[in-house]
């Protein structure tokens, strides 16, 4: 038998502390400004890629979630893979300089792909699944090619296909360098610190639902360049000192920093948004609702207890302490009422066991301080809020061992829609 | 019988085209910037008041749509009231270095005043009444005192009352110039022209249903000042540019370069609010999609058609020209229809017969293209706009006869509510 050519990978959701709004190369993907992120358990949130090389195969292909996609069709797809397969061609080149007998290297920089990419997490929920995609593609084809770039090299190539996937290449916390250098060659994800540095910090993330769709973050944010008189002064004059003070505060542990700063930056990001011309807004009633209900748990907890941040879309992540996590979990549970047509265990999974039993999700919150709070907010119409997804910081992409494989014997999907 | 010593005036409202938001000083209401806003025909919109100063009356009173309120209770009224008393002090002190006899000179500094105000619009509408209140107020001081002052010179002591109150001393096109004295006597509004120099524009004013009571812009506009990092840029170098630009604008009666300084400078006063900390947000989901419907319009017009401008509150005042209103009126009251506890002519007063008859309020528009738009944005929940203002640009405040006095024989409210 043939010996089989082929990695199988999983890459994590990142959700950015300072946001990335704004590039200054739209065909590298250069940022206008540094951004940092958290990133998120694998449990909940990851994307499977599998790819296997062959000799075999005639040309490039690639299946989503079971669905087959054209390659061609996306220049950001062949980017990252044309990148990736110039670092292995420089690779065999370096082995046949270096001397090793030409049968022994394996040519697989001219061989055709398959690629095979699972989301773990239904794309219902809304959640920007480039970030995994991208990471999960980039860490699968350093495997296939066995690269010997560092992960920061890698990050550059997947930077290429989707911005925010450089800070899924690691774990924990990830510091995206916006660079200087027109070749991008300065500009890619470091990590600040690792998923153990921070072990107590929690995220939740509010799938909020949506009538029409918004329009899109790489339209959105060119437009924002072009038109905002108020953007220059957000990249020139406040990400720098909010870069400094959200490492400091993420080395520290200081979250009632990390909180503010999570916070005001998120609220930036939108206003700069609204800025833009014609304006753009992502967050709804809903999402707004859910920024007030979280600065009055502050207030009634007297400190910064728990952090939102808002992406391109109305959906909210909160981030908290273990310690303050279950009654905000209680809190957002019962303003927000799961839709009638759903369960309780698919609307809030509970993964860290805080209710104990489904029954008791959506209930009046078990602390008399946030029972007020919560009877005082009242409750929103059922469904505003679609899932609740409880999770924690986590790992940057893992190599998983072949069994784990997408594909099968003759390199197609095991899993396929038609 | 004893000589009335009375003035009756109406004043008007205002809508700024370029927002103020911002103190750089509290108590003499001096703002950050310069602002400019359009005065509205007071026949859909103004207030009238009755001030009577007589030697007889014990005290200050003050009432307000028939309802007595405690002057003492307000620092800005009783800052309008001795600032014009000081003026009229100052005329009486110069009579008698004039040497007039002072049998001739009435001493109506030293009396005190009844006060009767009311609006001519419902305090439901939502719309801040203060403006015109307090230029109503400075301007009955300044008839019944007879104050030699200029209009300029008036709205410094209206500014007092109510910053904006300043802009609702002129009609037609007005720029309130921030000043840079530490006094205030360099910031007064200025009419930057007549009710007559554009006289196809047009406003339409949305009244948006509301849910919770919002932050005031007293307070909202301090906590912006303090904690946003992007105010400071609009007030240095943005706003300076559009107050230029605007004024040319409408000299040249360029309604496109009209329309897009509005609602940016509209969309910027609400990036500033959100980019404040805690986040203040007026606009709501309503708001945003009246906007979005604008854009829309202006797009299938092929110019800036409409112009949306939204202050500390969810209404919206849309400015067009009066030949592109009628299929703008009939865009909005087809996509928001009235409650059904409204009646049309309720809703939407039609006073230049647009509609022709109240049943055609609400119906597919006229026009092919914007039926079509109309069609394509649906129809959002009955009552989600409360009502319709149809208005046009108006004069400033003017003094009425004396039979159109609030005050009866006595000096007390022809209408009262107990």
């Amino acid at each position: 038998m043939t010996k089989i050519y082929e990695a199988t990978v999983t890459a994590p959701v990142n959700i950015a502390v300072i946001k990335y709004w704004g590039k200054r190369d739209s065909a590298l993907i250069l940022p206008t400004n540094s951004s940092l992120s958290v990133t998120l358990s694998q449990d909940h949130l990851s994307t499977r890629t599998t790819i296997r090389a062959s000799p075999e195969f005639s040309t490039d292909r690639l299946w989503l979630n079971g669905i087959e996609e054209d390659i061609s069709a996306s220049k950001r797809l062949v980017n990252s893979i044309t990148t990736a397969r110039k670092l292995r061609a420089a690779l065999e080149k370096k082995q046949r300089d270096d001397g090793v007998a030409s049968e022994d290297i394996v040519l697989l920089s001219e061989w055709s792909i398959h690629v095979c990419s699972e989301n773990n997490f239904p794309t219902a929920a809304g959640l920007a699944s480039s970030a995994s995609g991208y990471a999960a593609l980039v860490s699968a084809l350093g495997a296939l090619f066995q690269l010997p770039q560092s992960t920061s090299d890698l990050s550059r190539v997947a930077r290429v296909g989707s911005g925010s996937a450089c800070r899924s290449m690691f774990g924990g916390f990830v510091a995206w360098r916006a660079g200087e250098s027109n070749d991008g060659s300065d500009s890619f994800a470091v990590q600040v610190a690792d998923r153990h540095h921070w072990p107590d910090l929690q995220a939740l993330i509010l799938i909020v639902s949506e009538k029409k769709k918004t329009i899109s973050s790489t339209a959105g944010m060119q437009t924002t360049v072009e038109t905002s008189d108020l953007f220059a002064e957000r990249v020139r004059n406040v990400v720098p000192k909010r870069m400094a003070a959200m490492e400091k505060a993420i080395a520290e542990r200081d979250f009632g920093t990390f909180a503010e700063i999570t916070m005001r930056d998120s609220n930036q990001f939108h206003a700069v948004c609204l800025d833009t011309y014609p304006p753009i807004s992502y967050m709804n009633d809903v999402s707004r609702s859910i920024a007030s209900i979280v600065h009055a748990f502050n207030t009634a907890r007297g400190r910064a207890a728990a952090a939102y941040t808002y992406d391109a879309g109305p959906n909210a992540v909160i981030y908290a302490l273990k310690d303050d996590m279950r009654d905000l979990a209680e809190l957002v549970t019962y303003c927000f009422p799961r839709g009638s047509t759903i369960l309780s265990e698919d609307f809030y999974a509970d993964p860290f066991n805080m209710f104990g039993s489904a029954d008791r999700i959506g209930q009046v919150p078990t602390d008399p301080d946030v029972a007020q709070l919560a009877t005082a907010t009242g409750q929103f119409p059922a469904g505003s809020v679609r899932r609740i997804i409880h999770t924690e910081v986590g790992d940057g992409p893992c190599v998983l061992p072949a069994l784990q494989s997408l594909l099968n014997e003759s390199g197609m999907p095991k899993r396929a829609k038609e």
